[in-house]
């Protein structure tokens, strides 16, 4: 892990004084007025296109003013191939035209007092862009940006050594969209029965055979967001909060930022096999749209869904990137106000029939889910904005009602939603039908799926654990239940299977709580009374009838099988909290009418207790600012599983961006002769 | 881990309203009304010495009232080796006496409503124990208590089959006490430099061969304490809340409960080598006590020193247990109150002396660690309490002055106080010397030492981050210089190492804090302004010097060197927090004056906000009764590291109890010949 050290940069910055340097930044990975993207430390795979963008910066004023405001037009920008060669002018080392001159001005505050006095720093900003080019030979590589006369700023690059032997067929990615070990550890005391301190069964991702921890930080914050988090485990690239597979620049342009090719784009490229996108989100959410967009904006919902199906510029349709999903074989999730005839779709034309028109099947629901045929590309959106939870598709069904949520449009409910599992299945049948015959390139050289338990998240950010839990339960019955199903499709041992997450939130159950006593009680204090820890935590209420004895003659199992709790109420509930929350309110009872809305906007304009939730819990102030209504990510590592070829290499503690080279590597995708 | 289920437990008590089951139970191990310890879902080493409990309950009121508590005393108890074999008499069975009847009277509250209402009920006990027994045939038994006429107790225990082959020479046991892998990632953060999201060191757990995760909840409740969880590690048995080695059964005496033999003893038993015990806590706390002290009741800590360096029966002396850790061949760290003459040493007396009698060197300061020779038992006891925190030695050192905790008791302050490290290395040197001369009996045949950065967890405790994670970096910086200097000796391809903790607190990073800015604002609410998150979380501000750039070209070490902060209190510092807390307030900056309180007792005696902590920050309300002034464990599974020999066998994801089969695995402990 230790790398090359910059020794050349500029000797005049380090006497400032940047009350800045570590939150506010100018620009996430340009602490100096010279700008490089990719920036110093980064990795690519032989032959992954990226764009590179160079920026000098000029502060009109603040703590870093520079030549009143007058940025630096003749800088260069060369390359080097080793320590010791000749550092060539990039039109010569790529073989490129010299990219046009572009000059843009932005702000920024340098700090929270300056927010504060409304006095932002003002920066004059010239560039170049240099679009689609690789790096095929591995080795390093000295990127060095001269500007301002004596400044340099150097960043060092990487292309790894590619495997040369592909391992794995197919490759079946599983994302728990904000899953952390403390959750999947409570996600095992509800569903799975324990005598005397012994599972009776486990969790399908304790069984996995590979374990490893991943860190999930960003380039420039060390939170992320789901867009970033993506994109490093897509392209092997750390960028930004909100960035879609570029390196988040200084313009206003959403889509003029540096791109790099992401894992789907080169699975295409390189070996031509279907792919497939599943989430329980809207299908324009950040994990599954960093498969194929390329934004700086992850919430240019249209022009994900328009770069799902054509080029992946988005609505900068000049820019020269080569690659895109091609439209992926398999689209199934939430979001259907991208294709509805509206505001929300590309164009505000009808996105479903734009599919169509390119061969798709379009289906809406899980009936159709499970009669349509596995031999065309199939978009399957289920419902207007996320899909329903697990909990409210199996357990509390009248919450389906009233959403008015139908993907058709009509005002109805979207009743018939498929849950992940239904979705995983049936993805993978169209993906090895269309990897096996004519359709889908038929060259049965494997395909490649993401499927994610996007609401992991959405329900841990609302504070609704069960929600969460529900849904990481049926996470963990989809990763069983695909582990059988590739078997009897005798796919198996051809996949490489992996689950992660892309980030975490601090989550924990510490002790038990008595709801019945806290409901009884009316003093607020007294209400945390019902909370027991160490001895009194007991035991968990969720894998027993109401009234049972925890011992083995009490086995049952709920509807749903021997991987869920018996019951989702008990009246001694697991106590759980964050390390960071808004205002809101405990009780720890199941939220009966859907998802939690803990917070609400005050008469203030900030966020308060939302006076309908959790009426009879204790108050829990916030410790976030008064903007957060929900809970927010944290830092810590999460965890890897994996089985089939490929998977020993996913043992360990590693980078986000390591689970791109890894996966790539499986399939020998930076084998040049592939 | 699909385990025999019971099929025969007493029908007539399924019907019962049970509003205690899985809470305040009756007794932990014991839904029904006759109870087997080492109860149902045991495994055991082959050989390893437990002691049988049987207990049958007649409650003289409440929901389980039974025959006007009066206990059925005929009861019966056999047991069968295999599922076909004859259930024999366990007299005839072990070829032991019949024991002798007991009695006692034990209450308890079923609900918080009856403690409210001051309705305990009360249970009249029958009661028999066998003492100091052994399986050693690998395979599944039945043991079946029979009581009341019709009702039968039935526990299944298995004796795994045991490693015949010897890997490890010697045993390096570290235990970070409630470390979890939020902690170690925002370890990681604060003291490991990194450009553009890339490491340019890591810690030395994530440098480990192997990975895995334990689960660490207890026998009947799935929150632990430090006694439970180490019982667990040390013997594979898991236990009850504040119990050292044996089951919690329901007479009041703390040294009858039914023993089981741990690792450190089994050691001593069958491999005849030295042991040794470092910690940072007070020496008879839980973790280092539970290698050898056998009894109910943590806090009876002048018996754990007594049983350290006597029999491992403590005040009950006419028990037959016959293993004993026979004296550590090491014993470093705190709690000179139970070596000095006085209310905490074992019958009062000097126990300094005690152990000076049986041959043992005893020092009192660094100095004297360092100066010691290697020959002789070592005594180190650093200071009155718990050791000086890795912050307070290291960066605040004034705060050693006026503790008046120096450990030969003459009032003066422990001003040199050794490290984790500093302890560790010369143990290991004690060990090697003792292990290969005559002295430690000089088999050569290796050595097993555990070695526990205590204050990990009792800072988390007092939320005071930035101490546990010094503490934590100390860990990992005693982990690296342990394998330098085995490398250096020639043992460090002869000794397993696992690290690992013993349960978690649910903390984790969720973004930064401007302490300036939040220091400089009035109002509440408005301080909460102050916390970024996201892209706002900025980087980490411990790794540069204030005002520098985060880049190469500035880094600089702090005196202690590369694997620790170059400063401990930036302006950006990490905002984090846990998912449960009394009543405290935060400002997310160094406590300066040492270890935090952040509540103390208010009017009405319960735990309010210390109106001395934290006064520039803002209050957060707790999730906690008023009887906790700390935060609490959590539920998550830890992380396990493993080099050496054996090491292997700790990836994955397993029980707790499975660390105890899988080092006596590794040393070959189950075998018979050994």
């Amino acid at each position: 892990m230790k790398r090359r050290s910059n020794t050349a940069a500029a000797a005049f910055l380090l006497g400032a004084t940047l009350v800045s340097a570590q939150t506010f930044h100018r620009l996430g990975g340009c602490p100096t007025l010279g700008c490089v993207f990719p920036p110093d430390q980064t990795d690519f795979l032989s032959g992954q296109l990226f764009d590179i963008r160079l920026e000098v910066h000029a502060p009109i004023n603040g703590s870093e003013a520079h030549n009143a405001g007058v940025p630096d037009e003749k800088f260069t920008f060369c390359i080097q191939n080793g320590s010791k060669g000749e550092c060539k002018n990039a039109t010569q080392f790529f073989g490129v035209k010299e990219p046009a001159l572009e000059k843009w001005t932005f702000s920024y505050y340098e700090d929270l007092f300056a927010r504060d006095a409304k006095t932002p720093a003002v920066v004059n900003v010239a560039s170049k862009a240099y679009r689609a080019l690789s790096l095929t030979k591995p080795g390093d590589y000295v990127a060095k940006l001269k500007y301002n006369n004596v400044s340099q700023t150097v960043a060092h690059w990487t292309v790894r050594q590619p495997a040369t032997t592909r391992k794995a067929k197919n490759v079946l990615f599983f994302i728990g969209d904000g899953m952390t070990q403390p959750m999947i550890t409570a996600a095992r005391l509800i569903a799975h029965k324990s005598i005397n301190g012994r599972y009776q069964s486990l969790m399908q991702m304790d069984q996995m055979d590979n374990l490893g921890h991943q860190m999930t930080h960003s380039l420039d914050s060390f939170i992320t967001d789901s867009a970033n988090s993506a994109t490093a485990l897509y392209t092997g690239k750390k960028s930004s909060v909100n960035a879609l597979n570029v390196y988040a620049d200084s313009s206003k342009n959403s889509f003029d930022d540096p791109k790099v090719e992401t894992i789907a784009e080169l699975f295409r490229r390189r070996i031509g096999g279907p792919i497939g996108i599943v989430s329980t989100a809207y299908i324009a959410d950040a994990t599954p749209a960093a498969l194929c967009a390329h934004t700086r904006d992850r919430n240019q919902y249209a022009a994900v869904v328009y770069e799902y199906l054509n080029s992946a510029n988005g609505w900068n349709t000049s820019l020269p990137w080569p690659t895109s999903c091609e439209g992926p074989d398999v689209i199934f999730g939430g979001g259907a106000e991208q294709f509805i005839a509206g505001p929300g779709s590309p164009n505000g034309t009808d996105y479903y029939k734009a599919f169509a028109d390119k061969g798709y099947n379009v289906i809406w629901n899980n009936t159709a889910l499970q009669a349509v045929g596995t031999s065309k590309k199939t978009l399957g959106i289920f419902s207007v904005s996320n899909m329903a939870k697990w909990i409210d598709r199996h357990v509390l069904t009248d919450n389906l009602k009233g959403q008015k949520n139908s993907p058709n449009g009509d005002g109805t409910d979207a009743l018939d939603q498929p849950g992940l599992k239904d979705m995983t299945l049936k993805a993978i049948d169209i993906l090895q039908a269309r990897a096996t015959s004519g359709n889908g390139k038929g060259n049965n050289k494997g395909w490649f799926m993401m499927s994610e338990a996007a609401s992991i998240d959405k329900m841990m950010h609302v504070l609704d654990y069960d929600r969460a839990l529900g849904e990481l339960l049926e996470l963990d019955d989809t990763i069983r239940a695909s582990i059988e199903h590739l078997k009897k499709i005798g796919e198996y041992e051809n996949t490489l299977i992996v689950i992660t997450a892309d980030h975490g939130h601090g989550f924990d159950v510490f002790g038990g709580a008595d709801t019945k006593y806290l409901a009884a009680q009316t003093d607020e204090r007294k209400k945390r009374d019902a909370i027991g820890v160490y001895e009194s935590s007991g035991l968990s209420g969720y894998t027993v009838a109401e009234g049972s004895l925890p011992t083995n003659d009490t086995i049952v199992f709920g509807s749903e099988g021997p991987n869920f709790p018996v019951q989702w109420n008990p009246r001694y509930a697991y106590a759980a909290g964050f390390g960071a929350n808004p205002d809101h309110r405990e009780s720890y009872t199941l939220n009966q009418n859907g998802p939690r809305v803990p917070a609400t906007k005050g008469d203030d304009g900030t966020m308060h207790v939302n006076p309908t939730d959790h009426t009879d819990g204790f108050n829990v102030g916030g410790t976030l600012d008064g903007t957060q209504g929900q809970g927010v990510h944290s830092l810590q590592d999460v965890s890897v599983f994996a089985n089939g070829p490929g998977s020993e290499a996913f043992r360990g503690v590693y980078n986000s961006i390591d689970i791109f080279f890894k996966i790539a590597d499986a399939l020998a995708l930076g084998n040049a002769k592939n």
